[in-house]
């Protein structure tokens, strides 16, 4: 569990790294306004800068006031990976639940026919995986549903698919349990038979209950 | 509307720099299994080896095979940007469609008190410029969405923030529509309150029901 000051932290880097609020070798907000912005105490608000100063983000002059480092974006893409890394296999697997549900949605609706036969193959390569016993069956996971997520014919589930890739990467540990494996075999096939039938609603529900068994199965990990 | 081969191309190039499943300099598929596995007749797929051709991405050495170009990742940012780019706003709000709605929920369960604070503060800065007439909300607009991702405690919810960005971004001539205007005033209080209730299950419908609001002004602005 983070301290409210670690949390006041990553509220200020993302409003300097994601929000572009306050720009490199800038002045930020004097304490007193953006400890009220932020609503917490002054001492906590000085306690996240101090986590800040520590992490090379902010820099404090004395008298002066405190500015966003130089070259804070300058290595973004590292501080923003290690942001990231913490993300571990429950949340990767929240957003799965937010996403895919309706990209199956997207998919009964817009997929062409060659995409159903394609998407209908990846299952059958996942089938194939289980029955024979095979414990790593990632890359035949990760066709099936991005091959669901590319059908819903929205430009952006690309940006996206590297998220559901790294939670099936991360979920590779409950995929051999007994129940899961049953679980999948019969999610799938009603996936695919919805999307075949072109029925959205119960195929966003289908998918929405496959998510949810993931879920399950990694809380009981725990 | 794409042609098949433009699709087909496309998800050739998404295996390529999403999925990695190929790798630059590498051969790939030979035409008759490649075909085969994406379910298109050997000219459609011929005709998405041409667009990728084209495109410096694939490299056909007449009777040896197709091949990967070997600087195919060095612009990828830049790539994926182009690839990027077409996503318009009726896309961008598709997908806030279907994060934001569960951000909400999450945060009605998740946000601390002071996080409940700012995002009323924020709340309160779009209403001052809708009540004051003021065309450009933009920027408070982002700040109180950001906000409740942020309350999701999701540490994923920065990945989508820029989504969340550039959808606001790319609506706002639909902003100083009147009906989403005074829709915008009531949805913004409805959600401040469910937040402020903790109950989920409404913050998450009073925020459907203003991304529905959004997508509409958009559909019937075209």
């Amino acid at each position: 569990m983070k301290s409210l000051a670690e949390c006041i932290a990553d509220d200020i880097m993302s409003m300097i790294i994601i929000e572009g609020r306050f720009h490199p070798g800038e002045k930020i907000l004097n304490e007193s306004d953006f400890a009220k912005e932020l609503f917490v105490s002054r001492s906590t608000f000085r306690e996240a800068v101090k986590i800040l100063s520590e992490r090379g983000v902010l820099i404090v002059r004395h008298g002066s006031g405190m500015y966003v480092s130089k070259d804070v974006l300058e290595n973004r893409e590292n501080r923003f990976k290690r942001y990231e890394s913490k993300i571990d296999a429950l949340e990767l697997n929240e957003i799965r639940m937010m996403i895919e549900p309706e990209t199956a949605y997207y998919a009964a609706l817009r997929a062409s026919n060659h995409e159903l036969k394609r998407i209908a193959y990846y299952g059958q390569l996942v089938e194939n995986k289980i029955v024979a016993g095979v414990t790593d069956r990632r890359t035949e996971e990760i066709r099936f549903h991005l091959s669901i997520a590319r059908a819903a014919h929205n430009s952006f589930m690309d940006r996206l698919a590297p998220t559901i890739f790294d939670a099936i990467d991360k979920s590779r540990n409950v995929f051999n349990l007994e129940e899961v494996r049953q679980g999948t075999l019969l999610d799938h096939r009603m996936i695919i038979q919805y999307l075949n039938e072109r029925n959205a609603d119960f195929a966003r529900t289908a998918m929405r209950s496959h998510m949810l068994r993931g879920i399950q199965a990694l809380k009981m990990e725990r």
